[in-house]
C-alpha cells in the first residue's frame, strides 16, 4: 500500500527535488505496516466509525508525523518493531484533531463555509475524533511505555490550548507575532516535536539526543505551518491543488497578516479591519489582500522565517552520525519549506 | 468545598432516604481533595480554558463517578492517596464527554435546540473537552499504572463508540430494546464500570474483585442511564428542576419509546414515527407522547428494569465485607434509581 499523494505532491521538478519520496523510500516497509495497522485498529462493531474514519484517511495527506517517527527511531539506531505502532499512534492523534478542527459554528454556516462537516454534521466526526484519540492511547498502553504515555498525553493537552489560542486571536489583527508563533508551536509543532522524540526515546538514547529530537521536530512543525499559512495566501504555485483563502475567509490572523497589517498605511488598515475583524468581505477582498502582501514582501518574509526553522532543525541533528535515515530527516525539513514551490 | 447539589437532588423526602448525603459523608474529605484537584489541573495559560471549563463545572453535576471511586478503593481496604487524582480523571473524562455531547448541528439549531453550545460557539467546547481528555491522560501517567490506563483508554473508546450507535439510532423507531441497551451501555455504564473497577485495581484485589466491581458499576451505570430516560418523559415530580422532552424534541430512541412504540397500535405508530423519525413536532405532542407512556405502562416498565439493574449491582457486592463504604455504594445503587420520584 502506497500513500495517497497531496496534489502538489506530484508537482513537476520541485517534488522531485524535495519531495518526500526520499525519505519515504527509507521506510516505505515500516509506512506499509503502519498504514495496515490504522486500517485494523479503526475497526469497530459501530460501522460509522471505520466508514467515516477511512473516509478522512482515503482523502489522503502525507503521513508526515508517522514518517517523522519511523525515521527518528531508525536514525538512533532502533532495531524493533515498537516504532511501527507508536507512528501509528502519532497519525490517529493527528487525524483526531484534523476532525475537530472542523467543527463548525453557527457563524461559519452562516457564512456558508463547508467542510467534511458539512457532509457528515458536526457530531459524529467530533466523536469519531474521540474515539481515535482513545484508540491512540489504548495502543500506547499496549506498548507500555510511560514515557511515551507521557510525551504523547502532553503534547496532546498543548495541541488543544493551542487550537484554543487560535480560536482567541481569530479575527484580531492585534495579535502579536509572539503569540501567533506560540500559537502555531502549540497546535502544530508539539505533535511533530513529540513523533520525533518517541523515536530517541524507543532507542534508549541519552536525554541530550532525545532533546535534539524535539528540537528538530518542534523546528520543522513551525516551519511546516509557516508555510501552509503562505500557501493560503497563494504562495508558490498554488494552482496545483492547495486551495487558497481558506484563512482569509475564516478570519484567521497568520503571519502573513500579521506582516502586512505592521506594514499596513491607515488605509490599508482599515481593509484588513474590515475583513478579519468585521468579516465583512466583498469580491474582489482576497485578490486586494494577496496584492497587499505582494506590495508588503510578506509571503516572502513569511518563507524566509519558515526557511530559517528548516535550518535550526537540520542544524539540531548535527550530533547524529551520518545515515539514510538521517539524509532523510534532512530532506524532510527541506521539504516543509519547499514543498509546494 | 461541599458539591453543588442538582436541583431534584434538594427534593424532600426521598433525598433523606436515597439521597447522596450518606455516601457522600463517607468520602468527604476526600471528594474535598479531588474538587481541589479538579481546578488545580484546570489551569492553563490559555485562559478561555478553565473559564469555560469551570462555568461548566460550577454548573453542578452530582459527581456520582468519582463518587464510585474513592468508595470502591475504601471498600478494597486502599490507604493511600492516589484514588483522589484517579477519580478526579474519571471526572475530566466525564466532562469532556458532556463537553463533546452538547456539540449541535446545523439540524439542531435549525430546530432551535440550545445548549452550553450556543453561548460558547461549538468550537470552543470541543477543544477544551480534548484538553480535559488530555489532561486526564497526563494525571495517570502520573499515577503510573499502565493497568489503570489500559482500563480507562478502554473505557474512552467504548464511550465515544456509544455516543456514536447513539447517532446512528436516532430518528430510528425501528431499534431493538438489544441496541438500545447496548449503546447505554457503552456510552454511560462504561465509564461508571470503570470508576468502579479501579478501586479495586488501586487495593491491588484479586481479579474476581475487579470483575465484581466492574459488575457494580456497570450495573449503576445502565439504572443511572434508564432512570435519566424516563426522567425526560417526566417520570416522578419532574417540577423539581429536571428538564421534560428534551430527548423527544431531539428523536432520541429510549426505552420508555421502544416500549410504548412496540405496544402501539397503527395510529399511535404514525404519531411516534412523524414525531421522531420525520422529526414533525407540534404544540401539544410532548403532553401526547406522555399519556401514550403512560397508557402502556412505559414509564413504571422502564423504572422496573432500572430497578432490576440496580438489584444485580447491589448483588455484585455480596463477596465484601460490611462496611461504611459497602453501605454508601449499596445506597448509591439505591439513589441512581429513586432520585426523583
Amino acid at each position: 500500500m502506497s500513500l495517497a499523494p497531496l496534489p502538489h505532491d506530484t508537482a513537476p521538478s520541485q517534488a522531485a527535488r524535495t519531495g518526500l519520496d526520499g525519505p519515504l523510500a527509507v521506510v516505505a516497509s515500516e509506512m506499509e505496516k503502519v498504514n495496515s495497522l490504522i486500517l485494523d485498529r479503526l475497526q469497530s462493531e459501530v460501522s460509522l466509525i471505520p466508514e467515516l474514519a477511512r473516509h478522512l484517511i482515503a482523502a489522503g495527506g502525507k503521513r508526515i508525523r508517522p514518517v517523522v517517527t519511523l525515521l527518528a527511531a531508525k536514525m538512533c539506531g532502533y532495531e524493533g518493531e515498537r516504532h511501527v505502532a507508536l507512528a501509528a499512534c502519532v497519525e490517529f492523534i493527528h487525524t483526531a484533531t484534523l476532525l475537530h478542527d472542523d467543527v463548525v459554528d453557527e457563524s461559519d454556516l452562516r457564512r456558508g463555509r463547508s467542510t467534511a462537516n458539512a457532509v457528515w454534521g458536526n457530531k459524529a466526526p467530533v466523536l469519531v475524533g474521540d474515539f481515535l484519540f482513545s484508540r491512540a492511547f489504548m495502543m500506547m498502553v499496549g506498548d507500555g511505555s510511560l514515557r511515551v504515555l507521557e510525551i504523547l498525553s502532553r503534547a496532546s493537552a498543548v495541541i488543544a490550548e493551542g487550537e484554543v489560542e487560535q480560536l482567541v486571536t481569530a479575527n484580531d489583527t492585534g495579535t502579536t507575532e509572539a503569540a501567533y508563533l506560540h500559537m502555531i508551536a502549540s497546535k502544530t509543532a508539539a505533535l511533530f516535536e513529540a513523533a520525533a522524540q518517541v523515536g530517541a526515546v524507543l532507542a534508549n538514547r541519552p536525554e541530550a539526543d532525545e532533546h535534539a529530537l524535539a528540537t528538530y521536530g518542534r523546528s520543522v512543525g513551525v516551519a511546516f505551518q509557516l508555510i501552509d499559512d503562505a500557501l493560503d495566501y497563494g504562495a508558490g504555485h498554488a494552482s496545483l491543488g492547495k486551495t487558497v483563502g481558506d484563512d482569509f475567509r475564516e478570519g484567521k490572523i497568520t503571519l502573513p497578516v500579521l506582516l502586512a497589517f505592521a506594514r499596513a498605511d491607515e488605509e490599508e488598515r482599515g481593509f484588513w479591519k474590515r475583513c478579519l475583524e468585521e468579516m465583512e468581505q466583498e469580491d474582489g477582498d482576497l485578490e486586494h489582500a494577496i496584492r497587499l502582501m505582494e506590495k508588503h514582501g510578506a509571503i516572502r518574509d513569511t518563507i524566509t522565517r519558515a526557511e530559517a526553522y528548516s535550518s535550526e532543525a537540520r542544524a539540531a541533528l548535527q550530533g547524529f552520525a551520518d545515515s539514510r535515515a538521517r539524509r532523510s530527516l534532512l530532506e524532510l525539513a527541506d521539504f516543509a519549506v519547499h514543498r509546494a514551490f
